[in-house]
């Protein structure tokens, strides 16, 4: 089967791009904080940012950089978000594309800036300075687990992904990295994640499908509801692979969209299961409202209930805090004919207590991975989010000054 | 001064009022858990209630008394929610209203009835009727500490507050009780709260005072963010204080609405202060927003944010994660306007970092009480939440399910 998409056991580059992660002394402890990406080729560009009103600094200068196009580098620095610091750190994002420009020889135009950390602290600059023609020196075609592991923060375990599948006969790979692990909520949040693919594609159709495949993906995933300054997900195609580009809506074009989404779909999943003090993963699945948008509240005020998210970590199928969310999220429900389920199990039917075992349902939620499926039975907009629980791990983490002093946010 | 308005040391019925709390085994811990209260003259009454569109049967049914007119005597229950029990639960709504009507000699419709704790679970109504006669023997002047402990479920305390002034010459007193410390939010949740006043006042001017206190009070308190079932503020006037009965808009009319807004301050205050788990008290001021309303989502995101929440428990004065939420929260904002001051000290200055040492920032945030103040310096909208921390201790109350089996929610 030709038309097959697979994931590869190990994550590696598509042809034509090179990458390295090193430290710049950003992070005080000497953890990685300076990952690079180039293209040796011209590539194809699409991008979603944050939709916080607070935008950082190299989110907005990126912004006019994509707009311009012609993208053949990535710079990106962890520990210090470069957000909320005025005219200098605006100055500051401009100043990291331009010693990435010198060092690799290109224009800074050409450069895509992010980055990841504290808030309102100014970016030691001159430390990417330093940094810049060193990282220049690392690039390799086997960089990416380093490129992965500078990006991280609070996370845990480094995040990456690749698929490949045929294109026009030829074989194709998209290659992905993701960071954030708090902070993460619908429209991304806290979260970076980079793709690159060796795939011919038209910039229209990539951005159509990076646009879908997000939605799909980093949009639905929520771990505590925030949103941050700097998300950003960004993809490039630079054709090496020498397939024929597909015309938009064909088979292989669409082939393409499918691949790019399950990269994205894979790293979303990690991304929740690296979530601050999260033990489980649980896919909150929403059927049966009057409008897509109804269940999009639904699974969202359920996804980000505190209440909810406690009796998940405590193995509690507490569908009374469940059904309570349900009904104060803002979409039409008739509270008559709500149906609750833990995994395969009804803990509500039509709104009033099923008959199954409390042991049973227990069982379910004591699992480290299960669905909450919540039917409204009265129409046909569904929704489906990824979440995790909340522990006291969590707050703990959260509340220590020394997380943002270290790790930056 | 004849205008002050005094709180009592000490909480106490007004004329005409009796009270009593008794446990009848719906807690299985024998704690209290029935209470009740009778005007011996006619009442004015006025209500609000939960804005979630799942509605527990006690507060339709209580809707429908409200709406008759008329009330003249409160039943509550604690440890069972009767909510997401059917027709079984509007029919035992009823017969609580029945069995308290029989006892006291009145009409089921002149009985106001709630209940808090547990949702989903049938209420085991043949307690009640054993236990009705019983409490109406009980009923005291010196009742209402007995009746505001019968309506705890999570809370750590009971809650009560009386206020006096003079209306027409006439001293009359407003009290109240209060219950809730999880799933309390702007639009009040998980909470009740019962008013009793001897004040002559008109049942129209009755209404208007108590939306706009409760405006003022309960819809802006907010613990973890969620909304309950069962919400309902309840005040009766029985007009035993024999005074005038002001005009609407006069100065003893609004003198009346300014002591009841006392009372609710008083207990939403409380209700913030014993939150599960909570250690801090925390007023979070917006001002300077284009709208009252953007004033108001802004508070809320950032009163609801769990990092936000998480850093004050480690008493961090992160305000990066304070921006953050102000960017989130849909509210139209100028980066470079805004200012965040914890207590009187400035954390950011014009959304940059103020120079204020981190050290006396920190003091503040150590505080067991503190303002937080945004101003956005582009509009003249203006809005404050009280609310608490979010502390390891919350996540461990709330997993347990203990917690629902004894206490109920």
């Amino acid at each position: 089967m030709a038309e097959i998409i697979t994931k590869l056991r190990t994550a590696r580059l598509p042809v034509g791009f090179r990458a390295a992660g090193i430290s710049s002394g950003i992070k005080e402890n000497g953890a990685k904080d300076l990952g690079m990406v180039i293209s040796d080729f011209p590539t194809a560009s699409a991008a979603t940012f944050t939709t916080n009103r607070i935008k950082a600094a190299p989110v907005r200068l990126s912004q006019r950089h994509l707009r311009h196009g012609d993208i053949r580098a990535l710079i990106v620095n962890s520990g210090n978000a470069n957000a909320c610091n005025g005219k200098q750190g605006f100055n500051d994002a401009k100043l990291m594309t331009q010693f990435a420009a010198s060092s690799l020889g290109l224009d800074p135009s050409q450069i895509f800036v992010c980055s990841t950390g504290i808030i309102g602290y100014p970016l030691p600059v001159e430390k990417v300075q330093i940094a810049a023609p060193k990282i220049v020196k690392k690039l390799r075609v086997s960089g990416w687990r380093d490129f992965s592991q500078s990006i991280m923060t609070s996370d845990k375990v480094n995040k990456v992904s690749s698929f490949k599948t045929l294109i026009g006969g030829k074989e194709i790979t998209v290659t992905g990295a993701a960071k954030g692990s708090g902070m993460i909520a619908p429209n991304m949040a806290t979260m970076l994640a980079f793709f690159v693919t060796d795939a011919s594609i038209s910039e229209n159709d990539l951005r159509e499908h990076t646009k879908r495949a997000v939605d799909d993906t980093f949009n639905c995933i929520s771990v505590d509801g925030d949103m941050s300054t700097n998300d950003t997900v960004l993809v490039l195609a630079n054709g090496a692979a020498k397939n024929r580009q597909p015309r938009k809506g064909s088979k292989d074009s669409n082939r393409f969209g499918e691949a790019l989404r399950h990269v994205m779909l894979d790293l979303a999943k990690q991304l929740v299961r690296d979530g601050e003090g999260a033990s489980k993963f649980i896919r909150v699945e929403v059927q049966g409202a009057s409008s897509e948008l109804d269940a999009k509240k639904v699974a969202r005020a359920v996804a980000e209930s505190s209440l909810v998210k406690c009796s998940w970590n405590g193995s509690d199928p507490n569908w009374g805090r469940v059904i309570d969310a349900v009904g104060y999220a803002g979409a039409r429900v008739d509270e008559n004919k709500v149906d609750i389920y833990f995994g395969p199990l009804p803990a509500a039917i039509n709104g009033k207590v099923a008959p199954t075992p409390i042991g049973k349902l227990k069982a379910q939620v004591a699992k480290k991975e299960f669905t909450l499926r919540i039917n409204l039975n009265i129409g046909k907009g569904s929704h489906r989010v990824f979440t995790s629980d909340l522990s006291e791990e969590y707050v703990a983490y959260n509340r220590l000054e020394y997380a943002l002093k270290i790790q930056g946010r």
